[in-house]
């Protein structure tokens, strides 16, 4: 990854700001060939869209996708070419806003301050490429990455939020998708542990953080590389550079620190199909950088947001001390929409590793 | 990274296993004008080097690195040209040995099936790339990148062995370099416990994992990049690719989805140098992908060795059903060696966004 | 280079074909603060529009540049925040046309035979991204890359055309952008006999190549690397990946390998500025990969269009021996239109190499 | 291509200057399973070797290449396992040497100064990175590249020498490789006229450049890409990399600027293996940037070394005039060894190409 460009084979670049006309990505490397629809990708869209729940933020934003190139209509879809496919989103709920407030105020959790530093100048009009609204083009993009990979799943549920976690006894992936779950949980039980949890958060002006797990199944063995081309290290890779994440694990990740070689090593016994049974799976589906054949599981973290109505201290640009109130619409947990770009983060860094595979072996 | 490269403008490449003749690394991209000795680059190496204490592998590598090229002598020590820094460690301790058995089994917790996978074909002499070996080499590489560093300080400690984790307000960076401390840990008082727990593991035949902290002071305001270029994601990327990391971490990681936004924002005061000082660190140093100013701080977990005396159940190659168990030397936490590696690792991740920000940006 | 994105630090990507809604590119890593007009890059574009005399084809396309990303309002212009400069270019000249003929037919010269072997399916509709509208992206690119180097001047013109060149004696750069002008040639008296030349071309229906030299004036000595990265081979790469490039060449080129050694290297005397003045420029301004300060030169050779209206013999996707003719507007020397295009690939070429020798040596 | 690493999949690094202990390449990407013989890579850089004849340089080097990783033995051979192989040769023929007066001098026609522009600083010990020894490293990684393209053949033959040039009726490949012709001339009678020309430029103390054309059988259709990774544009760049090499063409190269589209567009006829047979070849087996099928035929012009007896005019550091002569053995003509060389570039051209080609699509 450099720049705003990631992937060695399927590579996507993504562009744009939330104040801007338009937001985009171009999807190069794609596989020709890819049959798929506007509406599949539409779908993975509205799967983050804002405004689908009291728990998100009320900001409307229609999210309707385009695509520029790189197809060409076949039956009532498309299929690529195997040229460069650019997709697109317009900015419809552009107001017009004062931003003198903020524009001269760094808000502390925010990257004000550093963007300033590293660019020499302040884009004060929203987060800038740091904007939630960036990651529409990753789900974009992710959509088009599992089309590469038809018989892989890519699930992700959100474990944790604040002080509440789900039971995992309890896991249920068709719960996930249910329409009267506001979180991505697995768990039916946690919903209202959730609810009542997050209305206190909100109504206080405050925000809370969240664990997300993505889990793909179906992965082949073989992806992946041994070292620095990890498909481990390219997975967390791929979920850090989601804005406000600030951890990402593997398998039983930071658990397996604790645990001992032998608890913590998977077993293995003759399989029905010739390959070996794992009997466990702490190693995430991953050894040595490359798949097992196992689930592929990972976890991120994602900080509260620090947009909040809490008065925070802080200083200006002219460096005068003063006191920051962010107003105005925000999530109480930017967390419960980091679930499907979690999801497509992971389908885009496997599709990439399937294609580099398949490059290198010829298998695939 | 791809393959075996990892860095844009500081861009290291590493090859060799340790039943070859050699292992090496080229370092592409280092500017003209650095002046070190071989001695500093060989005291970094001497600090990894197994056989330095009970608790490690008694493995003897002298790791005598030779430096081949892109250097000129200056006085007594070396001036980079500008050009491909190749190093080279020979491998002397290669004994013979009849891997017959292993060859042909596949140790649970090891890469041995996955490589399989990969590449259709069983490199069974020893861990391949993924072998802790290889890991002098990145050792070598960020040496020099502390060069390109001069005003950066980059230090690492082990936080948690297994069940036992430091008290951190013991922390003392002075006692992680103590010639009386095995274990890189930073609190004098762990030591007698890590001791004891470590020789009950050793005793036992088993292996316990570990989490490393790496800390950079100095860094200047400015490095990274919104999203995809992320410092934190890139410093996260670079210590995941070590063998045996199953999670990575910045700031306060994980910790920052359980609690408030409120909580989690550094605020911000007037500093004395006209530059905001910040009243707390849990951004780790970096916000908006963007390094503050502030000490940037990571954490990593390494696994336990899968390489333990206990029977495991596994299968071989033809899918019969056998029981591994790891004969010869062996550490009984890996973790440990880990440290100056994490710290190399870190080193090499900011030294690449420096010269990156310097090259677009034309400060630093 | 890789599929479609050219550069390292300055790097562009470009998307979109001919006979979609719309063609665009993405300019990532450009610096930060860097100030232009939306009518500076429109003006670049104007120069390579079809449309413009008798002797470049009649489409008609506005060309009109959208600026979607990456910029902030300044005044009456534009200063770039150093996040993705997305740049768009609708397409309203897509008439519906009927394909069926072509559809089925692999057009001697033209990619339609390769495009097939290469993705296993047919985007018959114009030449995919190999169309001359592709360029277009490149030229806004260009526009960019030129306001990073304000001191560079990157000039074109066209040298020879089939059978005919110019006399160099009668260079005369002003006389390349006179509006009288229609082929960018620098020699005035070139002009009746090109004119003539290429009605009997048109008239034929047949085409006919040109070799366009481009000049860069004011870059830095020290630009470029030794071997891979060397500058010449940067700027040769990226005349190549121009649609209908056969050759390229740097400073006298091939005729470099005609005279010896004593002729060919360019002697120096002590100048006015404490640096070397050169007796000469046979090297075209680059000696080793790295730039003298002398102006840069390179030649790069464009074939005949082979959309012309003589029946050529072929073959069909079924294997039926057929004859094939173009219909239908097209340039008689698409040579003229790459003028623009060729400064364009050498700005960004010398852009990316400027961020890049910062970057790696702290100079520039 | 970016500092000293060239290909996307099969990636080459080399590193290493001729006065130093050592040389060396790790070629990155190889696919596993290759089967070749520590002979056949030294019997390419044989072909390459000085001290052959009268007419290259007496310098004596063995060139025994050592092949350090990415190997298993396996019968009389080697076996390519995936990872990295890294070949080095070491540097035998240091002779201590009084660079004082080269020292401080600009060679015309060397990149003495711009190496001092670009680094800073002066490595005035041979020719830095930019010597004719760094290209025994191409040499090794091609005869690895070839292996991977086991059924494309790649010959290369000089094709001009200075002012004289074969008579293309009289090609004959064997001849190339015949031990009594010391020119890789294709032609017989072309022997005693080069021989005889190149004693007087020899006896004179000066120097003549060659053309060396580079031609590969047997490349399937549909390696390429449309624009920027185009398959004519990578060979271009790669021969472009190689030291002294100034200009560079595919197919009818530059004479497609001359003539006209329909003499120029090659026809098509049907084949006997249903596939479209080429009436000509004036595209050099490459359209679009993809491959037809066809040969591929690349020629590159290598300049006259400016290494030669005849004073010139120079400057020194401190900005004296002064006079140079360069002493010592040196190459009347060095473009006669780059004929292995350019082979070598295209086979990792074409290999890279090969493997992206086949991640993309899941063909070849």
């Amino acid at each position: 990854m450099s720049h705003n460009t990631f992937g060695h084979l399927f590579r996507v670049t993504t562009w744009g700001e939330s104040h801007g006309p338009a937001i985009g990505c171009v999807v190069d490397g794609c596989p020709p060939g890819i049959r798929f629809t506007r509406a599949e990708i539409q779908a993975e869209l509205d799967r983050r869209r804002p405004g689908q729940s009291r728990f998100v933020t009320q900001r409307r934003e229609p999210d309707e996708v385009k695509i520029l190139s790189g197809v060409m209509e076949e039956g009532d879809g498309l299929v690529t070419t195997g040229t460069p496919v650019s997709m697109m989103i317009e900015n419809v709920d552009q107001r017009s806003k004062d931003y003198g407030d903020i524009a001269e105020r760094y808000r502390p959790g925010h990257a004000d301050y550093t963007y300033e530093m590293k660019y020499g100048l302040r884009d004060y009009r929203g987060g800038g490429r740091s904007s939630a609204r960036e990651t529409a083009m990753r789900v974009a993009a992710g959509a088009l990455a599992r089309k590469v990979l038809p018989d892989v799943v890519i699930r992700g549920a959100l474990v944790a939020m604040g002080e509440k976690r789900i039971d995992r006894a309890n896991w249920d992936w068709d719960f996930v998708k249910d329409p009267e779950n506001p979180f991505f949980t697995p768990d039916p039980a946690s919903v209202p542990v959730f609810a009542e949890y997050l209305d206190g958060i909100r109504k206080a002006g405050s925000s809370v953080g969240a664990v997300i797990e993505v889990v793909a199944e179906g992965v082949p063995a073989g992806l992946g590389a041994p070292i620095y081309g990890k498909l481990d290290q390219d997975i967390c890779a791929y979920l850090m550079s989601i804005n406000a994440v600030k951890g990402v694990e593997v398998g039983n990740g930071f658990e397996a620190a604790r645990i001992r070689g032998e608890e913590n090593a998977d077993e293995m016994r003759a399989g029905n199909d010739g390959r070996p049974r794992f009997l466990s799976n702490n190693a995430g589906g991953i050894l040595g950088g490359i798949s097992t054949g196992q689930p592929i599981v990972a976890r991120f973290a994602v900080k509260p947001t620090s947009s909040i109505l809490t008065p925070r201290r802080s200083v200006d640009r002219g460096g005068a001390e003063v006191d920051v109130v962010t107003k105005g619409r925000h999530d109480p947990c930017v967390g419960i929409r980091a679930v499907p770009i979690g999801e497509a983060m992971v389908a885009c860094a496997i599709a990439d590793h399937y294609l580099r595979h398949r490059g290198q072996t010829g298998r695939g």
